[in-house]
């Protein structure tokens, strides 16, 4: 039964490798596919005499927009559009307004602007709440800015200029949104899904790793066991990730499963209470690991309970997940969780012991109970 | 003297504060100068007269390279480099090849050449070990591959385009590294060396918070302490930011106290170490909150020990900090640290009490033994 379990986890790993592999492939063919298409602007003649060499800001904005994501891809090209507007009109402002001076008059007042702009925006992108979000608008802003500020000495017609390259910039982003959001979009929203539900599984693995390794102690008391706990690590790094993949997915529009302003922040809160679980089981490893080990009286006393709390907690972490990934309530889970601390209270109580373990899981159990409550508030 | 080290604490928040704020301001100083030096080739006539339009690229590599830290300018200047002319020469020879075909067949080729780097760079872009350190630099490869390949089919004189806008990338470049490297440097080798130093200052606060708290618990018995872990959360989710930094760091030349070849690895191994403490930490104040505490005649046993191991410890972690600031090992500390845990052996048999905090802190000494032999490597 070990053997099949190992073979099904083995088999679910090469699938989700496999999964991940082909949304990448997937995600490298829509980017060939997008390059060639912007290239045609290039390419075919009639479309090339419309645009010119202006052509060449829709191949930048289709490198440089195209993300994984679809809503990394959205907000990128919102974000550059917006940056681009912005930076190009109060660059023909501070243009204009220069004009009417003197060569040098001119000269001095375009540095200047530039200086001042320039300036000012680096330190807006060093905000930590802009830098978030907003950091590539802004670093569009003070490129077109400066481009636009600096050549209206040169180029009389920069009006029409600037609007050449804003359509080759719209086109650009056309292309991306188009292929993005229409081929096999790949969503943020469906990644951060995911991830919050098989974070559970992960703990709940650990949970059962570590009881099983406890009571491996109780039985050999020579070799200590190793146990895995990159499941954990992992779960206790995933923090920015999240929030990135948060942010994404505040910018997707309405698909699947998720309608337009799904709780997100929900997603980042049980994230956040996941990761202090992570760390509590962490701990417990390191109790393992510890030279004060319970007396073996105790230790057998301390086997059977433990055995079963620990299956109960990684069946409920399980169930957390599923409920999770189907977007269902599942209150049943308050009642066991209820009876587990019972049990433990009882064992604590009743037989003077305060084993190592046994606090732990104790705090565990508590903690699930709380987990429990965010739960059912998200999936109503 | 408690209100002496708050306001000392406070005093040295603000000093950070004010720190950080004005290596912001100088670094949003240094992005506006940088940005007039590179316009000057627009605004000054002969120096135009050279460059031409192609001035255009200076401005966009200062805008895109020009970053917070000397480490990350450097790198991200150089991988511009290398990918553009990686990306310019492969982009001639897939036009030059195409050109001999005609106006069909070339663009033929031209198409089926951009599609496939295209598709390729891309799926190097998304395998973690590339995007980790090289993703700007395939990034421009894929940007620089498509246009020249393109514009092949129209620019006759491809190569002399592609020397001038080298050259002014080049002139960018020189900008960025000339004011980023010579005028007050940010070195991400510094920030990083002061992180982990302030990690161990952060943990220590953590603990001595925790032990006050417990002891608290006892003599008031009712009102719930809440302790400040904002610190050790902090520490627990450093790592991302740890391992950009060690990215950066490595690019570094010589500077300060560091060498070339510093061990900047070793600063990795010792976050992962002093995370795992964090998440220890973390653990022993969920414990605090369980309703499951020991009785009074334990609790009045336990308090002086707790409170010396508390200090202890919390002075323990600041030396060590101090030691990691200053570059010297702290070897005595070993001494102290094996006092400490025969201190907690010796209470955890004699009087039988297998207390939360007691366990816990047993942990944690142990794990300062293990933290101190890492220190002691290091700083040979």
């Amino acid at each position: 039964q070990k053997k099949s379990s190992f073979l099904v986890k083995l088999s679910s790993l090469i699938e989700k490798h496999d999964e991940q592999h082909t949304q990448k492939v997937i995600h490298s063919i829509k980017v060939g596919i997008a390059l060639v298409l912007v290239s045609l602007l290039y390419l075919l003649d009639p479309l090339f005499n419309q645009v010119g060499e202006n052509a060449m800001w829709a191949i930048m904005t289709v490198v440089v927009v195209f993300e994984f994501y679809a809503g990394a891809t959205l907000s990128k090209g919102l974000l550059r559009g917006v940056g681009t507007v912005l930076g190009g009109g109060l660059g023909c402002l501070a243009a204009i307004m220069a004009d009417d001076l003197g060569k040098i008059g001119n000269a001095v007042v375009v540095g200047a602007s530039v200086f001042i702009f320039g300036a000012v925006a680096t330190y807006c992108r060093l905000i930590p709440s802009i830098k978030r979000r907003y950091d590539y608008g802004v670093m569009i802003f003070i490129l077109t800015f400066n481009l636009v500020a600096v050549s209206g000495l040169r180029a009389d017609k920069i009006l029409e200029l600037a609007r050449e390259r804003l359509s080759t910039i719209g086109m650009g982003f056309a292309v991306c949104i188009f292929i993005s959001l229409l081929i096999f979009p790949m969503w943020a929203s469906d990644e951060l899904h995911r991830v919050a539900s098989s974070n559970f599984d992960k703990l709940a693995c650990c949970i059962e790793d570590c009881m099983k390794a406890y009571l491996g102690v109780v039985s050999e008391k020579e070799s200590m066991p190793s146990i895995n706990v990159s499941g954990c690590k992992s779960v206790l790094h995933s923090k920015s990730s999240e929030e990135s993949l948060a942010n994404f997915a505040r910018w997707e529009p309405w698909h699947g499963k998720f309608g337009f302003y799904y709780p997100w922040e929900k997603y980042l809160q049980i994230g956040e209470l996941i990761r202090e679980l992570a760390s509590i089981i962490l701990s417990m490893k390191e109790c393992l690991g510890s030279p004060l080990q319970p007396s073996t009286p105790l230790q057998h006393a301390l086997k059977e309970p433990c055995k079963s709390v620990g299956l109960s907690l990684g069946l409920t972490m399980r169930e957390l997940g599923e409920s999770i990934r189907n977007m269902k309530r599942c209150q049943t889970k308050v009642l066991k969780l209820e009876s587990i601390k019972l049990e433990l209270n009882l064992l604590s109580t009743s037989h003077k012991l305060r084993g190592i373990a046994n606090v732990e899981s104790l705090a565990i159990a508590n903690f699930l109970f709380l987990l429990m409550e965010i739960v059912d508030k998200i999936e109503h």
